[in-house]
Order: structure tokens, then sequence, then C-alpha cells
């Protein structure tokens, strides 16, 4: 058994607590999705504003997350991986919270049309499977982080293809030429969909930092690999 | 004066180089979405090419910085407030890095319609006008990183009112009931307002961690100011 300081054992004590708080992070702002998505599909107005408050938590959490990252950072003068890994957990911090971003823009939708509803009947089947699956991926991040588990990691790629199918689902149905539908909505329903798209590649950005975290390799996303 | 270690000096200077790349990068980038309206508007399969082939030449300055700062965190253990900037230019790199990626959304949009143009005779003022005022956005904030200029760096928070009024335009147009044009149109519309808007919202970012760099004093957006 390798000896640690017990000023190393604190730093890592402290590492594994941010870490801990950023899968906090991660779960409520899958909850927000979640709830923000059934704001949108029964135009509900308390729903909405509770999503639209509540994305103050997330901030507040941020905030202290980042801060203790960087006193620790400060305090501890850490260097190679201990660096590394600090510098990376200060980016996840900030896709997370970006991600509370869109769950938030999701419940202004909802808000905006209320008492109509944005989304309409044809298309309730594919948002709702567009909210799970974006909640699964905000989990799936956290818990990855939490247990710096890259094997794991690297599956939120994959999963993450059945949110860019169910995106393109989208647009097929407003692009039949038998939608009824108006202007107005499809607005709304472009910007909702790239709104969860968005946050499912938050979620994939966070779960690439774990994989660079443990490994020290950077997953290289496919489209830019080329550039590498 | 002063007086200051060779090894301080040589900090510093780094950390100059590191901020002049970051107005490298900012330049770079508005060009790109300079080009990338160009291609939009005129139906330019060449240039929209050139755009999304010129986003690697942005990765790789932003590879570059981001292992100078990295290197030099590393090596020099930064506190206190050279702790902060180094920290502050990372995230502005990032910042800085989406802005290409939102200028080579826009020249795929004009890619994926050519030969058709994506925007109607109607929008072409307006889209040129966003072009031009997120052009001018980036190479500001450019600019404010480079002379660490908080109070110029203020101003864009009211620069970026122009690209909302735009914005908001944008959706009056299509949404008045004589707008002649159908759903594909109104998705393409809707999604390049979308990376408009979001390419000013990270320079507003770049110059509020300008600020941040300079003060000390977070830039808290009005709109989540209450959360604070």
């Amino acid at each position: 058994v390798q000896e640690v300081s017990p000023l190393r054992d604190q730093y890592h004590e402290e590492l594994d607590a941010i870490l801990a708080s950023i899968c906090q992070m991660a779960n409520l702002v899958g909850a927000a999705m979640e709830r923000a998505t059934e704001a949108l599909l029964a135009a509900d107005l308390t729903l909405a504003e509770a999503v639209i408050d509540g994305d103050d938590d997330v901030d507040l959490v941020y905030r202290d997350v980042e801060n203790r990252a960087f006193e620790l950072l400060a305090r501890q003068q850490p260097v190679a991986s201990d660096l590394r890994c600090l510098i990376t957990s200060l980016r996840m911090c900030s896709d997370i919270e970006r991600m509370g971003d869109l769950a938030l823009h999701v419940a202004k939708v909802a808000r905006r049309r209320y008492p109509q509803r944005a989304i309409p009947d044809q298309l309730t089947d594919t948002v709702r499977e567009m909210g799970r699956v974006a909640q699964q991926l905000a989990q799936k991040a956290g818990a990855v982080v939490d247990a710096r588990d890259a094997a794991r990691a690297l599956e939120l790629e994959r999963d993450d293809d059945a949110m860019d199918a169910l995106h393109r689902k989208l647009f097929e149905i407003i692009l039949a030429p038998d939608w009824p539908g108006q202007i107005e909505e499809a607005i709304d329903i472009t910007l909702c969909g790239r709104y969860y798209e968005r946050f499912c590649d938050h979620a994939v950005s966070v779960a690439r930092r774990v994989v660079y975290l443990v490994t020290g390799e950077r997953q290289v996303p496919a489209a830019t690999a080329a550039a590498g």
C-alpha cells in the first residue's frame, strides 16, 4: 500500500466531495428537464414556473462547487493528474449549469404559450421520449462522475444517438406535407428540439471529461477527429 | 516602481501572450461568422465549405492556448489574482471555441440548402445585420481581452441589445400573417437566429470574464441577478 500524507488525503476527500456535488447537480438538472417536459406537454403553468424558479437552486450549487474547487486549487496547488482533475471538474460544472439553463428554456416555451400547448398532439410521444432520454443521460452523466467510471462514460456517446434519432423524427413530422401546424408551432418545436439536443450534448461532454479525468486521454468527437 | 522577480516577469509575459492568442481566436471566429453569413445569404457553397473547414484552425489555436495555459498553471503554480486570471482565460477560450462552432452551424445551414438560399428576400437585410453585429461583438470581445479593458467590456452588454432586437425582428417577419414562407424555411430561420444569438451571448460572456479578471467582481447577468 502506497503511503499518503494526511494533507493529500484531505485533498482527495475534498475532491471526492466536489465530484459528489457535481453528480447532485446532474440529478437536479435531469429532474428539471423531466418536469419542464411535463409542463410543456400539459401546458402546466405552475410546473413551468417551478422549473424556472428552481434554476436558481442549480446556480447556487454551481457557485458553491466552483468556489470549493477554486479554494482547493489555491490552497493545495495540485500538480499533474490532480490539477487536471480539478480543472476538469470545473468544466463539468459549467456543462451541467448550462444543462439547467436549457431545461429552463423548455419551461419558458411552456409558459410563453400558456394556456395553449406548444407541442401539438402528433408530437407528444416524440417530445415525451426526448424528455425521458434527456433525464436519463443527465442522471447517467452524474453517476459516471461520482464513480469516475470511464467505461460507462463511453456509453453516453451511443446513448445520445437515441436523442439524435428523436430530433430527426421531430423534423420529419413537421416537414411532412400533411402536417397541419402553423409557423408559430414550427418555431417552438425547432427551439425545443434544439434545447433537448444541446442538453444531451453537454451530458456527453461531461462523460468525455470523465474519460479524460480517469485515463488522461481526450475523447475527440468523431466530427472533429480529423482536426486533431 | 515595485520590484518583480524575473520569474514573475516571465509568468506575466506568457499570460499576456495567452491573452493575445485569445484575441486572435476572437478575430478568427468573428471573420468566420461574417463569411458564414455571406455564404448563407448568397447560397455560396464554396464559401460555406471554407468556413466549415476553417473551424479546424480555430480548434487548433484553442488546443494550443489551452495547453499553454495549462502548462503555465502547472509550472508556476500561481495564486490569488494570477490564478484567477489563468482560470478565467481558459474559460474565455471555451466561449470563443463555441462561437466558432456556431459560425460553422450557420455555414452548414447554407450548405444543406444549397443550391437554394435558406434565407428568403424579406429577411436578407435583417440577417446581414445580424452577421455584422456578431462579427463586431467578436472583434470587440477580443480587443477588450487583449487590452484588459473592463470599461469597454461593460459596453458589450448594451451592444448585444442590438442582436436581441434583430432576433425579435426575425420572428416578427416570419410570424406576420402575410409571410409566404414554408415550414422548412421557418425551421432554418429559427435555427440561424438561435446561432447568432448564442454567438453574441458568448461574446458577452467573454467580456464579463474580462471585467472579473480586472476587478475581481463577477458580473451577474441581469436575468439571474435575483439569484445572487
